[in-house]
């Protein structure tokens, strides 16, 4: 199998980092290109800073500017800051390169498929339809949201099984979720703040064209709603939340938890090397899920989110559960690679 | 004016101590007796530790042991363990001692007022009907769970005025709140705890039970129903709430800020030594309440609790709010010591 | 007495805030000017964000812009960043302007005075050298490092008494010590950072200057050596270190404690307004000063530093100690506002 | 190769679980019994809580009580409480079981060799000695205090080249150095802690015995002193310390980063499972190491201890430099593992 040369924007920030950690031995692709600001020039492993594990191959890589003709990479994954990723991303799919982002500009536009491999495999079909439109040769894939990332794969088997009409989300995220340097430190000692700026309408809107149907030419969102209420605690890494839903078939936790438990999709049945063996983790303890104690849960750490205090809620059809998913990797990195790994193994990566 | 004798037990436990600091000049208690369990004989200032101002004659108290026939005031405070509480509160009551307790096991006894002077003042009256009950010289009054008064003071106008329906909280606490030794450093360093053992019970039972009406010789629960998901942070002190609640009138957000600013009480009016001029303080910054910047807020510091980002939610009868109070204060001690200051205004301590 | 009029640069920082709340309501200055940069033009109020006490008046000024034309007050307050205050304080000073500083660049010039007014009050009369030397109307005082300014107190009467000959301190820093944003969160979130940049050298050199004996017409730096190996930790306020020291005379823990207790100095013997009654407080609880505790320790909060754990070192001529101060009080605006009072009441402001 | 049983001890404490999963798969032990005081009974996959990896056959053992009746493994790993090590460990070598102790009661007794294989190979052959003194069948050999342990591999190499008179240490210690439940929440958000019960005399004391001379019959406590003052801050694993040397040989940094770099031992020579490549890793960066980064350095995770900052101290026979170590794998199980590798390869447990 040939493997797919493959470049990281933005690549010594933190989500940058744990892509360069993540594909530094990859069976389908091979990173050959790192992109940097400031580091522009200096070898990749003195211009990574958190410690994630590097192959000696990419630690050697000298970082390049962010600019399309610096680039030759087939596959280009983009962590890019929101103002940037804004423009530079059209321009690159435009000269023909395939663009995976994180980034949140273009999320939303009904031709860009927002993906988490396991909730909306057939949404990749939109590619062609956006290539076509835009008179692309390469393309524009977008990833979730860190929080509504791991909510929506949550919710997949929740939805499809009961009928979601409302979701009552409060978040206690990591400060990761703010990149570095992010939140400074006199504002979380001994503190939580109620705010991050643009999320709750991230998190109100993206689950429901995650698991939107696609209809051939258009994605219908998904008719449930969503009230979130996001809070930055001192955590370094892992999104917790507290979820109240309500549903139209009646929320039985046994069947809830069986429907998690048993859960698997298409990037499993391909036993994707991103692929967690079980994506959605159902813990029994009265305390659980934690960050600390949860975040690197599943089979490729940080893969599979964890769910637990599964209960009724105020009447038959509602519930509640505690859920954590990892930011910087279900919610971002992984994801996205999961992404690149389905798409390479359905040909459209060629 | 003649001070009433008072005594603080357990003072030597982290809310003992706010009380011992609260009494230490107070215009109608006369603070005479602290006790704790192995400090017992020592002098008060050294065996406390807190750090909280004390009075050189509070500091110069020496710690009794927790048994009534060690005890001379007439007036007792309680922030008793469980367990102990459970027992050695009906023991005082019945030798005659007036007892208004933070402990919860008699919380929910229907002849037992559980107060927060500025909603249910008028269920003071059941004190009577208690002791004839249960032929009692003294009485026994409770303080809710910390989570629940805060609560339930926040709840008052917004009952009065928009009717709730559904309330759903979840909550990020302070570790303070689990007392001391309490919450293990290794638990919360980089990380949240979704469980704190009986507490959501609390704060779903104790609220409709402050907000309930009296018909002269029992309390009725509200109606409303209140589903609580309850999370331990990293904080010191002052417990964050994010609420979502369902009304059957119009949720208005002006409407509802109006509610909460314009409410005062009967301890306002009275003009009691602890009762904050303003309970409920709105706050219009995008990012507030936060525990450490807010939760000392009021003129009597800590009594008064925050709440900001009044929005609405899913439909024109649900709204969101994040809300604030202090754990040790307006949660405890505080709220003790004010319903003790209206008793004494009105005739019921002596 | 007339007060005198005083602006604060920079005020929106965070010791800028501290000034604002120390001289919001103050016997001999009259704070009637605010500078900043991004906030120029808003009022002061909302500008500000530390949560410390403001008056109302101070609370209402308007923010000008950190400009010399800008300015009317007699007395200017400058802890600005180090670049801008390099060539922004002498042109001040030029213009007329009477300038203390918290600032680093001219604190080691030879004819600026580093004042701790405790220390060092006979240095005060270099102001005069100064302004005939540099042909200035005004002139510039600096106030010490946040660390230095604490250590040279305590220094004082140990010197005094027993003549140092070597100090060998570890620190552990507050992340206040760095400003806002300053430390990021991710760096400081269970971890300790061995390093701040420019610290040791200042904590090195500056002690001795400000321990130098004044002959006349130039200081003559102390003669003992400094070792200082700094750390960042994750706490809010409060510098806390631990100091190895050698001496010329026996170092006998019960004499060094006694000279600790006794000192008092010029600023306590004038009763200036932010003089604290002792400067320096011994503990002897064995696991004392602690930062969380005894940050705000003194009549004037923060303006004590605390010291504990005194005990013989290596050798009879050596001993140890832990020891904490206040680093954005008595480490930063108290030390300048108890420089500026003595000033005041030496006729030198005027 | 056959390999020998092995018991863990207080196996559901926090140093216990560390042994575990280190045991879980090796080469030369065979992990067959783990103990536990409330848990016995239990599956030991249920008793544990940390999170650290267990194979299966590990996570189904079950607990047994921490009785000599109840063992039957040949080698006794014991991280027991103090007060139970006491009595109970002389007990278990009285009747024949070789036990290698954590805990401090025995340490510095001695026939009591006090290991780090790296440091004091040689003092393995006090265990005949012991032996026969006792008439014990077992043997009692220790594994110094967490602080200690990987204080004395640093200086090893340091006193070889350089001869040390002198070590002046500061600690920046983890919670997980307490046990569990150990430090209080409370106590340790925003501040730090400047006391260890009993900490600083061990830590004074025991580099001493463990770089002795070992004279055929007994240890001669190296000549050097040491000096500690210790402190508690809020992070989870890995003791950062300030360290001040005075030598008997000019400190020239290169020359000691050298012998730091190139310090090799007899676990490295004989490629012991748990012997790190590098025993002491030397960081040039300015702000390393941090505990955060740097505690699970080395090629076998924990093992390295990290040491930076070298500088030259107040005159030419004096030096600096920051230095970590994990407090519970080279500061406990995983030197007290690598001491019972080598004596496997020396015979001395068969």
């Amino acid at each position: 199998m040939k493997r797919i040369s493959v470049a990281v924007l933005a690549a010594t920030g933190m989500v940058g980092q744990r892509y360069a950690s993540m594909l530094s031995t990859h069976p389908y692709f091979d990173l050959i290109e790192v992109t940097g600001q400031s580091s522009a020039g200096k070898r990749y492993g003195e211009a990574a800073w958190t410690g994630l594990p590097l192959s000696d191959k990419v630690r050697n890589l000298k970082v390049k500017p962010t600019e399309p003709s610096a680039l030759s990479a087939n596959l280009v994954f983009s962590p890019l800051p929101t103002d940037v990723a804004q423009t530079l991303e059209p321009k690159l799919a435009k000269a023909g390169f395939k663009v995976i982002t994180d980034a949140s500009p273009h999320r939303m536009e009904p031709d860009v498929p927002l993906m988490i491999p396991e909730v909306n495999p057939e949404h990749l079909a939109l590619v062609e339809l956006q290539r076509k439109k835009r008179h692309w040769d390469g393309f524009l894939v977008a990833t979730p949201n860190c929080t509504a990332a791991g909510l929506a794969l949550l919710l997949k088997p929740l939805h499809d099984s009961f009928r979601l009409k409302r979701v009552i989300v409060s978040t206690m995220q990591a400060v990761s979720g703010a990149g570095y340097p992010g939140v400074p430190s006199l504002d979380i000692i001994d503190n939580v703040i109620p705010y991050i700026k643009d999320e709750e309408d991230k998190v109100e809107s993206e689950p429901r064209k995650i698991l939107g149907s696609f209809a051939g030419s258009r994605i219908d969102s998904a008719k449930f709603q969503v009230s979130a209420m996001v809070h930055r605690v001192a955590t370094t890494d892992g999104h917790l939340e507290s979820i109240y839903v309500e549903t139209e078939e009646r929320f039985v936790p046994e069947k809830v938890e069986k429907a998690f438990r048993d859960f698997r999709a298409e990037p499993q049945k391909l036993k994707l090397p991103t692929a967690p063996k079980q994506p959605i983790i159902v813990s029994s303890a009265p305390d659980r899920p934690q960050p600390k104690l949860d975040r690197n849960a599943g089979s490729v750490p940080g893969m599979s989110v964890v769910v637990g205090r599964i209960r009724k809620g105020l009447d038959d059809r509602s519930g509640r559960m505690t859920f954590l998913s990892h930011n910087t990797v279900r919610g971002a990195a992984g994801s996205t690679i999961l992404t690149a790994e389905l798409m390479f193994r359905k040909g459209l990566l060629s």
